[in-house]
């Protein structure tokens, strides 16, 4: 049987991650799969000027990532880098290249992931995404395949865990968004340019693909409700407690007869709901299925390792797949509309 | 390409979830597979004399199971007995005949699922048991496919639905064990012999197959220290709220260099973790990886229809491998030590 190779694009803090599960746990991984998973490229802008991870001994090391998603020792490659140029770019190529696909990008798979996934499809190569919404949490699998069997009726997610970090500050120690906000940014917690974060849009984004992959359903980012949580004080968490209740900035996603409603806002979850228990920088997603009724997952929603282990995990699913000879692949959006 | 279809057998609680799910989300399984998984025949001791459920229009109806597991249009058989007799023998029969598997069946996949494992993957037929533990929650694609690249370290669970009913029934209302399993019998939430529920067996069971999925570990399930939650008193609750805890019967898995210890017993819990807020007759699982950090998922333990999610769940993935034609399947318990 043929080796499975991997090539990944982008090696910041998502890359640095993948490599660093795929060198400390290569044991393990090899002990679930039967065979080794190896990096046979890496690519980054200053892949050649920086310090590379340990565990790319032997692998090329390319500024060029048309040169990775054409090598010939490459099967699956792994699009780290984010956004919806470059990135889409690189997605099309190795996938016309006959290449397996693993992605992080939310963006690029909630406004293209039907258009990406109709063309693996074609091409008889697998696209998987699991690190693209609430990175150490499986939701993808969960809702792929975990209880695929019901019918998502409702879920309600805190999806962005910056936010919550904010919000459970003020909360615990009564400060003031602003400060909290500056000691986030000072720890690492917060972009300098907080706005995609405490504005909702980053929660948007990871919305509107959950509500792809729950219902099949296509929203527009643009007309989904999103309030952030600018505005929130220690005077409306006292409020908010004497009406038995917290505060966290609620993904809402429900399907109706009228159509699939979306928002982003802050909102009133009473202390007694497993919800009300996400503090800090975790991430959570309550489902509500016809069938299976309520369900609940909960994780970190960033940092290298927890993503990590989500990249890692679709490579050793896709690998799995192409070792074990697959003879066509179905596009992970198939739950869509078949007009699409 | 050639239809898809499945054969149940038993069609008590579980099977008829299961049944009721293929009928009433028939529509949305079509949309998501992309082709119908149609019941070809179903098996019961007494399915000719009883009432059957709806939607098994067609269907071969037998008291025989060697009929149904050799049955040329039957792919994929639904082993939905429960216990270690006669449904290994179907299972056996099955995945002799060629037939793929799905089993709800936490005492067999326990003892007996690493050697059918072994059976399946030589002959190269699907084998899957989401529904044999924790029925509502995915833990098994969870463990198996979405964070399969983490090394779990330990994992800790609520797995007995009945027990927490009733730990919060007397954490909440102050009565005593033998009142609320008096009145947790009549509701039906308890059998008549509740030894397995309340004595911790059942959990036992479940903590044991867990540990296979996630170490790769076989314990002997007599080896596992063992309390149930008889004794425990309104008392009692009163002690652990004054420590900030409360109570549950808690199933621990810790792996550690001197090997995998296991155990069952009621434990304090302090109100300010997750865990605590299991409530009822939920189940939950929390994961310690070494990458991920924490995850934890929450969901119904048992019931018809969340357990039936987790059936046809498995039926679709394995209707989806089958058709898509791979050329050999892997065991579920491949990550076991390669001596087994």
């Amino acid at each position: 049987m043929r080796e499975i190779k991997v090539g990944i694009i982008g090696l910041g803090t998502v890359g640095g991650g993948a490599i660093s599960i795929l060198t400390r746990n290569r044991e393990q991984i090899v002990r679930k799969l039967g065979f080794p998973l190896d990096i046979a490229a890496v690519c980054d802008l200053n892949a050649k000027s920086r310090t590379l991870p340990d565990g790319l001994e032997g692998a090329l090391v390319t500024e060029d990532w048309r040169e990775l998603v054409s090598h010939p020792n490459v099967d699956i490659v792994a699009e780290l880098v984010g956004g919806t140029g470059a990135a889409r770019e690189m997605v099309e190529a190795a996938i016309a290249n006959g290449k397996a696909v693993v992605t992080a990008n939310k963006e690029l798979m909630g406004l293209q992931g039907v258009a990406l996934g109709r063309l693996a499809a074609e091409k008889g190569v697998p696209l998987a995404m699991e690190a693209s919404v609430c990175g150490g949490i499986p939701i993808h699998a969960v809702l792929k395949e975990g209880i695929c069997a019901d019918s998502v009726r409702a879920f309600y997610g805190i999806l962005n865990g910056t936010s919550n970090y904010i919000l459970t500050e003020i909360e615990q120690h009564g400060k003031a968004f602003d400060d909290v906000l500056k000691e986030a940014q000072r720890l690492g917690f917060a972009e300098a340019n907080p706005t995609a974060d405490v504005g909702g849009f980053d929660a948007r984004s990871k919305l509107v693909l959950l509500a792809l992959l729950a219902f099949g359903a296509r929203v527009e980012p643009a007309s989904v409700p999103t309030e952030g949580i600018e505005r929130i004080t220690p005077t409306d968490f006292r409020y908010a407690k004497q009406a038995g209740c917290t505060i966290r900035l609620l993904c809402a996603a429900e399907a109706t007869e009228e159509g699939v409603f979306l928002s982003v806002r802050p909102s009133l979850i009473p202390v007694t709901t497993i919800l009300a228990g996400v503090q800090g920088a975790y991430n959570a997603v309550w489902v509500k299925g016809d069938f299976g009724a309520d369900t609940f997952y909960y994780g970190r929603g960033a940092g290298p390792l927890p993503t990590g282990v989500a990249v890692v995990s679709d490579l050793m699913r896709v690998a799995r797949e192409l070792r074990h000879g697959s003879a066509a692949r179905v596009s992970p959006f198939s739950f869509t509309d078949p007009r699409d």
